[in-house]
């Protein structure tokens, strides 16, 4: 199933893209799509309703983030071996975890917000991993009853924030439209294997990142089962596994930034893909 | 004000404490302490009521963190400069800001869980600012305006796990249990001076920590306007201010650490008690 979220930001109704592309109203079987509906029994629910028998919804709503009330957005960085090297950080022994705030979540396709005094606003296309299921302390071959589903991520980091600023990254990875997520929820059953998915992104139409998950250092059950030790996980947390090669930090000779007026778009493979406009000025 | 929520973990009541110290019922005013009732309009209605109107809860119940769903658990480090020489570290030219997960949140004396394989848990007494208003880009001379009031935190920390596991500090600070929050919210109006306040922590009854606000390096109002440059702050959103000196991490000739059996107390002046017994294996 893709499962999604459309209407005004902060009023999202529940919907269902249906086999021909459209999206279908789920707002009579569920409230949201949130914590509420990520186990496996409620999904199995979901999956058993026709969406050929749901309300058609017209027109082109606004598409919010596929997950409503996130709890916690975890983020993995220098996941891809290359990446790491670009940035010029040692390849991690273990998992880098930080943590981005879950107000700079935001719809796939709504604009992306450059701060205030930015000069160095970065994208970063990344697989996002859906809990399903409380998880504490798991084994790696448990990691997967505890995953509703995948999304796509992108991970924007305003580099001179995140490292010039003083202490943690989060600075740099928590402005308001910092964390697009989306279009969909896809379900985990249609996504038999993680690790095979191409994954990219363009600004303006340059294709800057073009990588594969197979290249991540840590694999998606790895991670859930790491991040489990260190704290508890519920459903609807997002876990976003890291960036390919490719961000505007690691461009040489010189890095390149994203100003206003420009468009990215990414995606990742049989997970959909986004696009945001970049604009000057507060979050709309 | 001292507004606070009772009953069992994830099904709090509202209270507000009577002049005689008793809990009174608000549930028939508002569902929860929480971020729809944080507004300086919304507390003028709830400042209105008589407290020994309100029905008087029975018995001794368990008290919860004493803001519901809160959105953002965000942290300055090293606020005091005395604490940032007991750990080695220099004083920050700016604001260190990192994130606790909201997971981690609890009870102001639910029971602190060591974690598995944790052996260097630490205490950090600090005052807790509960934001009433969203807030972008402030001047430092608004923030007072958006917040809501002031509770104590106990920031737990594995130091093994902040500084040695690769990274950032927030695989450290996010095991749950690692954030009481309470007893109570204090409305900003019964705190005039929120830089004049002592502050103090015990472990077994031997005083570690016994500072004063007014030594914080950056005050509540600029670490209100600063933080808001970089990320928009919501009702509800925990900003914990800073540990003075005293940690365990600190002692010399040798740290001191948490283990099973112990009890935390520690305080802010007008803003109530909290103590802690520490337990080993997962939370309850």
């Amino acid at each position: 199933m893709k499962l999604l979220r459309y209407g005004a930001a902060g009023a999202e109704a529940p919907g269902i893209v249906d086999t021909d592309g459209n999206i279908r109203d789920l707002s009579n079987i569920i409230a949201d799509v949130n914590s509420a509906v990520l186990s496996d029994e409620s999904l199995a629910k979901l999956r058993a309703v026709d969406p050929a028998t749901l309300p058609l919804v017209p027109g082109k709503p606004r598409i919010g983030a596929c997950v409503g009330n996130v709890g916690k957005f975890i983020c993995v960085g220098l996941n891809y071996a290359d990446h790491a090297a670009e940035s010029g950080m040692d390849v991690p022994k273990e998992p880098v975890l930080f943590f981005k705030a879950t107000s700079a979540i935001c719809g796939a396709y709504d604009d992306v917000v450059i701060p205030r005094t930015s000069i160095k606003t970065d994208w970063e296309v990344e697989l996002g991993v859906v809990i399903g299921k409380e998880a504490r302390y798991l084994d790696e071959s448990e990691a997967l009853d505890h995953i509703a589903g995948y999304c796509v991520v992108n991970d924007l980091s305003e580099r001179a924030f995140q490292m010039e600023r003083g202490g943690q990254w989060v600075k740099g990875k928590s402005c308001d439209t910092f964390g697009p997520i989306g279009p969909w929820l896809v379900t985990k059953d249609e996504v038999p294997d993680p690790q095979v998915l191409g994954i990219w992104l363009e600004v303006d139409g340059h294709r800057y990142q073009n990588g594969n998950t197979r290249t991540m250092i840590f694999s998606v059950p790895f991670l859930v089962a790491y991040i489990s030790q260190f704290m508890s996980l519920q459903p609807g947390d997002v876990i976003s596994t890291g960036t390919p090669p490719g961000v505007g930090l690691g461009i040489k000779p010189q890095p390149v930034y994203l100003k206003a007026g420009q468009t990215m778009r990414l995606g990742i493979d049989g997970l959909g893909e986004q696009f945001q406009h970049t604009v000057s000025g507060e979050r709309p």
